[in-house]
């Protein structure tokens, strides 16, 4: 059995996460038992949720355990396979974490899905716009804002995968869709390659005042829907430029990942523009990613939906990568290449 | 035609509103033109979105014009028609204003409705349970929270118009009602009269970590619906003890009306607990007064919905009753009697 190198979290982040939070170790791969498959990982998945399981807090997910491997998705290939629906050479969807094997009860419901080696699709783009990401933009916008054709629906993070999707899925629907990101780059992106009618740079918008001025030159009529990755100002100005009725669906709130809780600067808009605010993981709606995944596979085989990667290669890059992420240092998906 | 005395505004509050803000004039009615109904106000109903009005800012409604008689809704009698609906004696629920009498176009959809005289209601009851407030407790509940039996509901304010109709709608549905309210009296009345498992003295617990610790107490399964009508602390503290998929149905905060705007501590418990925070405004939602108003009026007719109210005697008090009633002064719904 080969030789497995781990990351696993060391101890749990005083305010800001560090590389010292993680260590990489080094374990026997043990063989697979009946109804095991032994995966060699080709990518692993980079996502801001991490950082929540990161501390040990109440969550809607258990905090990571200390000592153990990094939870996190992964597309990988069968190397040894003592399950019948499973043969060496098939190339799987699974949350392998941080690590470059993994060995899994294949039996499980969900722990492993097959991929559809015919489809043309880079394996990389399972963990992204056909993963979990794809399908969170999807529910967010689908489910929760519920757009009609000519409104007016914002992102934030809109060069990440989430936001990718977002883009597509919105014109598709006749939105007026606007993004905001960090950076001159990340917004000609937006509007070149992923099909937005404006992006907002939040970097040249650093206070309620200016980012609402920002949102009112890119929403002449108001905002209808915000898909939420950031909260904070953002947040803030968004609330201050919503039309009556308007709905948003918060997904992540990263900007208050580190340290102390960002507050919502005036809560009582959600009644004066009578808002509707909700939260949501979409791992906790499986009836959506069927028809999620058919509408963003659609669009992907199309090239209206073309995401961009960031990738690290190594485990032991993994780290260094995700903190960046976390920084927004990443353009696009952020993946780590195992092979 | 009858001297009529009014109240009107005559300038906006600088943070706290006064009496000052308020000023009394004199004035000759006019006489009905055709069309028009001549009403003498029996009743004045005080509520605190009238409050939000008196702002020149941003909000749902257009701000009350200086000058102009304050809004508000009235029951009365009418004594003069020129509309072939009306007929003197008639009683009516309106939105006469502050004032004794008021002349109406009768024919302005919902400018007037004619009360049942057989159905042995008090008339005040019209501008509470029974009218607006009752409905906004109904539509918050039913269309917002969405409970099922056995879960924990908690409203603040609990022992005025909208949170005394409330109780008897959730006990009626079998959840467990918990309420919020402002010293022993008004507990007391809550638990002894309103119907509510539990409430909460606010009083008590000025802070988020004294509130939070006395939500546990009082909803040992946690939270599952809230129904706001303060904000501030209170709202902190619930989203610390909600469930997750917990709805929050925003209808006012009172808290904030005066001066600067409340923070919300944490939003990113709408994510980590998945909520559902709603504003609403009854008045959008005419559908649900006739399901509403059937349902209020059967629980008021079986003694199941006895709603207190505090009345204020004359036009010329109710500047000071309204600023008692955004103090928390008032017990059970605020009325003015004008005749």
């Amino acid at each position: 059995m080969p030789i497995n190198r781990q990351i696993v979290l060391d101890n749990r982040p005083a305010g800001e996460a560090t590389v010292n939070n993680f260590r990489l170790v080094t374990s026997q791969t043990p063989a697979p038992q009946p109804g095991q498959v032994l995966v060699r990982h080709h990518y692993l998945s980079l996502d801001p949720y991490m950082r929540g399981r990161m501390n040990d807090s109440k969550s809607y997910a258990q905090p990571q355990p200390l000592g153990q491997v990094m939870l996190g998705g992964t597309v990988g290939e069968v190397l040894e396979s003592r399950h019948p629906q499973f043969k060496p050479g098939d190339m799987v969807l699974g949350a392998g974490g941080w690590q470059e094997f993994s060995v899994v009860d294949a039996g499980t419901p969900g722990a492993l899905s097959k991929l559809d080696a015919a489809a043309q699709v880079p394996l990389s783009y399972y963990l992204g716009a056909l993963g979990m990401p794809g399908v969170t933009a999807w529910y967010g916008l689908v489910k929760i804002i519920e757009p009609r054709a000519g409104q007016t629906v914002v992102v934030s993070a809109a060069t990440g995968a989430v936001g990718s999707a977002f883009a597509a899925l919105a014109k598709t629907r006749g939105c007026r869709a606007v993004g905001i990101a960090g950076g001159p780059d990340k917004c000609r992106y937006a509007v070149e390659e992923l099909g937005f009618d404006v992006c907002i740079d939040h970097r040249l918008h650093t206070d309620i005042k200016s980012m609402s001025g920002a949102l009112k030159d890119a929403c002449p009529q108001g905002i209808d829907g915000y898909f939420e990755n950031v909260g904070g100002h953002i947040l803030d100005a968004v609330l201050l430029r919503s039309n009556a009725f308007a709905r948003i669906a918060v997904c992540g709130m990263i900007a208050g990942y580190d340290g102390t809780p960002l507050p919502l600067r005036n809560p009582a808009l959600i009644l004066t523009n009578r808002l509707k605010v909700q939260g949501f993981i979409v791992g906790e709606h499986q009836e959506v990613w069927p028809p999620a995944l058919a509408e963003l596979t659609a669009l992907a085989a199309s090239g209206k939906l073309r995401p961009r990667e960031t990738i690290a290669q190594g485990i032991e890059s993994a780290p260094q990568a995700f903190l960046g992420l976390l920084k927004g240092r990443n353009f696009g998906k952020q993946l780590v290449k195992l092979v």
